[in-house]
């Protein structure tokens, strides 16, 4: 199982806070106040699991004076900081847009907000600033679809001059949400005429729950990988819109079909630079269990998938052999490859089992009486 | 134009404060503190328009000490209270549900709670209650879909055996969210099955957003009508999910199918006792003219609806002409009608563009340098 | 495993013929050209599965001068006839509906038709009468909704009173096509409103493939076990439209959820009337081992679904334990239950492996020898 | 009007024979049995709208001996012959691919084929050669998703460099069917980056139906213009998925939306090369009629598109004025502009209602006269 042992999953901090719908949030008890309680949460994800070494910062919300400090406080933890995600949705100035917007001075200012970002990456160390924009109009009309993508090449353009060596301008698209009736970069395709328009360091960021209903998201991982421009993932599952449910809890047979083709298109190979995140939003389940499901099920159907016998299903593929290679590909997706996943566990000194591990650890309650007072991180702040 | 003199559209109190998304909710200048100040506002627009005569309110958001004093504001500002709409999703004890919930506790909570909004109607003379349920699991396991419906049958009853004479139980369905992977009322087909169980005086909501892709609203409508059971509308219109945007704004030509089928099964009839509501979700657009154009758009779909030459409609439907029925249909959709409208309104002593009345009116300018302080009205308050 | 020998699916003759898209129906070697060789090929299923022992037919395909001695035929092969299917979509009288025409005498052709079923039933020994219709209309304005609905009452009611005790009315719904713009049964709302107006002997037939996007059906299987109206299944699989795949296989999970409430509402208890069959359109795949697979499907899902520890799981559901409801829950989907279920095979005289039994039987080769002339099966003929 | 002046819509031949659904194809009388008559209906449509003076051919449907010929046949009834299309999806070999296949020899066969639909070119006039493939799998593993991909960019570039000066390869999407989990060109996406590795005299189809729900076709417009890949679009309309219904017939808001974008990015200008095409299905309504409608409809949005008042929006867009750039939109959606296109058509010497026009000519009951006996072409043959 060499593949798995490359596996590294990166956890967005947010997480860690409180989130929900527009309807409601509910807070739970020792949720983190600050941005070194949430690398404290997702270094115990990691400690139980071994996969999630890696933990994303959102701007401004995890904002910080000395972010040479947070690295240090990361790695204390035994993790490090990973991609810095900006933000341009939460200001009254992007009402009507931010790096699109028809106000050079409103776009000025959401391409210093991402200078602010880069700036951050040298601190942190951070390889790649992931841009997911909530630009979009509501209505028909409202606003100039073609105008207001050529000032999105142009801001784009602006910030990525500044992105150095060995460092990714990730961009990541949505089919809908906030905006209602269009978005500025609503499907891959979008995304990658922009990144490609940019050059080499710019690449795509797949969102699993950012499609069209129906949409088959292996495929354009599987092309995207083709191209050269897959930069990274944004896991989560959804049975309807944006959900934000835990991976591969509406269809891991999907999530299989996913990592089969990461691992198909080198996705998983040494050289890869590919990303693998989650971005959940975890309404009604448990936080840092809920991030421990998620990275076992990329785990566990990264292990099924690269179980399928390729060697035969390739055979069986070019002989038109529809029920056999369907057999093939099905057999590694029920086979259960939990036993053996357990004894990789505790072969490294992890838990046979992280979430019964994680549960009598106290690690839950002890938060929970520490983290009195404050306010409660959230997506606001 | 003799239908158009019934028409009369209730509008959501919740409307003239602030909404928006998960993402973000924008404030706005003149945005309401109070149940009062939200009523002043859609007496404005029933004042331009003359088609708005009815004002929902949403308890607990629209809860005061008085609320016969409330009606008598009302009609001070020419408008009459209309449907009581219960809330039971904000509210920790409702995380896992209300009316379904496992506690018979929260359940009891729950149903006291819309006993209270009984008490109200009769204080503000309201005919209909109208339960939308947040209720709903995210995750596959996580509820007994079976149960949580028994349990829903029950506490519906429990409420029912409360509604007076000429009072109606209005059941809403939403086809998903706040709930990601279940809602308990997903569907009319849930709704209906429901309502009849509790007996003639509890009926069905339909928003128009509420449904899966696809779906044909009219149809819908259609049976309801032919069933006795369609109880009240939701206006509002959408392109992707609950989108809650101006009427009419996303697709037109389907609102005015579905105003056809309204009148085709006597919703406008003298009679009849369907309601037609908005409830929109004002995220970016001005709120009180946001209003204003609802109820235009419902008005100008109603009559080019009721254009449609029906007696050359149903020649051309029995004898298989597809084309000539199609045509005749989509010529009443074609045919402008906003002159004959403005004329209706002129008669009325109405201003012929209600839109730009208002704005010359000065309204705006008028609440938004006096209300200054306070704490403007949301979903959470 | 006794639930599992309760389990009995019921095969769809037409499965065996060709069959295929608009674009192209490819046709194969061996395919049966007779109702006798379909039913033969039927027969194989269940010999190599034990799963399969009724074989449904589809009139007028099927039809044939002597139903007794096709039943005998039949009970020769090891199987027994069961639910008659009608037909009126493929009539030119048929062009603008059936039981919903505005002619009177081409909806009386449709009752005919049905009522042919209905003797045909009586020599066969059919329990169930499956209507789906295609009726419905492609363009706004083409049909009068409300009118077709009443005559589809009207017509369905002449039918029903020539239900015979211990026989059923089963009727399908669907979502869309062949009708584009609107069916007239196009969900279980309005084929439960329809049913339930005829009387206990009515009944709903769910297909698997004909819901909009996203629609949960587990749900919907609850809801109508629940109401008493499930009668039947048509299995298959989907990914876009109503695709007809092999049963699970586009969402094993689904298909799991599914028959997790099917025994949940007691759909395989003893008395159940429940029908399981399956409703596939073998396009580019073989069609005696699509079937084995397609039934094997159903054992295996059935199969984890009954291993769900319930009373665990209440546990965690009535104590708001989401990750732990959906981890049992998981736990069951992800156990493989394949070694098993090849025990339940060898023990009652049954092949381990039907797939491969099947593969090295002969039996494809021996029929594609034995076909030669004639005119091969499909849905035309 | 100059920009109606310029506005000319292809037909497709195929549109004139019998096509309908797996179900049902319904024949009609006066179906064309060959090019020749196919043509003749066209160039009816043309002689009675002046907006289509080009017919598209389908090969080998309208193969024929002499394509000199053909075009002076096609230029004798006043039109000319337009797009070629190929055809990889009724022949056995193509069960499992054409220029994706895993058999060289039937790739080699595939791209043979559309060399000869470019030596067709030569003949006809042609300037662009359309390739829409079935290409695709029905099951997870039946394909290797990306070595199709590869195979697919190998064989296009062997087309492609058959493409001689002043001659277009345009490739077309389509999001699903014939295949049912995976098409190899699913999306705008993939045709962009394949075409796009050809060079500059490959371009995109937009097929208006060929999306998944929900999705946004006029950003697609907007963005391939911007990109200068939008080839040629195949209008028509759906409520669910390839429906091929008149074009407008079911969102005729949305067809109004995207002429504003072809407007908008130059797509009607003097010097642009986009072709604008129908694509139909006629299953239930008058063929020749149903064309009429169809390009009608097309040329009424385009007007009210074209009465946008656009500097008023842009005005609107700039300052944020959500309701007033929405209402400037609507305005022109809203108006009636079927007097001055009556008038337009006046003008020009054609009738001023073109539909009532072809019903009285009589055209119809002269085809139904002659063409007696004979095969109706459809899409088979």
């Amino acid at each position: 199982m060499t593949l798995l042992d490359k596996l590294q999953i990166e956890l967005p901090s947010w997480a860690f806070g409180n989130s929900g719908t527009r309807f409601k949030v509910f807070g739970t008890p020792g949720t983190p106040r600050t941005i070194e309680e949430k690398i404290a949460d997702a270094a115990t994800v990691h400690r139980f699991t071994g996969l999630a070494p890696v933990v994303a910062l959102h701007i401004p919300w995890d904002r910080v004076d000395d972010y040479r400090a947070l690295r240090r406080h990361a790695a204390d933890h035994g993790v490090r900081l990973g991609t810095i995600n900006s933000n341009t949705f939460q200001d009254d100035d992007y009402k009507f847009g931010s790096l699109t917007h028809t106000d050079k001075a409103v776009r000025q200012k959401a391409i210093d907000h991402h200078l602010e970002c880069i700036d951050i990456m040298a601190a942190t160390g951070s390889r790649d600033l992931k841009i997911w924009l909530a630009d979009g109009t509501n209505y028909p009309g409202q606003g100039d679809i073609r105008g207001r993508q050529d000032r999105l090449a142009e801001s784009l353009a602006a910030i990525y001059q500044h992105i150095g060596e060995g460092q990714r301008l990730v961009l990541e698209y949505k089919f809908f949400e906030p905006a209602m009736y269009m978005t500025d970069v609503p499907d891959w395709g979008t995304a990658y005429a922009q990144v490609t328009a940019l050059g080499e360091r710019a690449v795509v960021c797949l969102d699993t729950g950012h499609h069209a209903p129906g949409t088959n998201i292996e495929f354009i991982v599987a092309q995207l990988l083709r191209l050269g421009k897959l930069g990274s993932f944004d896991f989560n599952s959804r049975f309807y819109a944006d959900d934000d449910l835990i991976v591969g809890a509406a269809d891991p047979f999907q999530l299989f079909r996913i990592m089969f083709e990461v691992i198909r298109g080198g996705g998983l190979d040494e050289s890869s630079p590919v990303a693998l995140m989650l971005d959940q939003c975890h309404n009604v389940e448990a936080k840092i269990p809920g991030q421990i499901r998620s990275v076992l099920n990329v785990q566990e159907m990264t292990a099924r998938a690269h179980a399928v016998d390729t060697d035969a299903l390739a055979v069986a593929q070019e002989t038109g052999d529809v029920l056999g290679a369907n057999a093939i590909f099905m057999d590694a997706f029920y086979t259960d490859i939990r036993p053996a996943l357990a004894q990789w566990r505790t072969e490294r000194g992890l838990p046979a089992d992280p979430m019964a591990a994680f549960a009598e650890s106290g690690y839950q309650d002890t938060i929970n009486a520490e983290r009195v007072g404050g306010t409660q991180s959230s997506w606001g702040a």
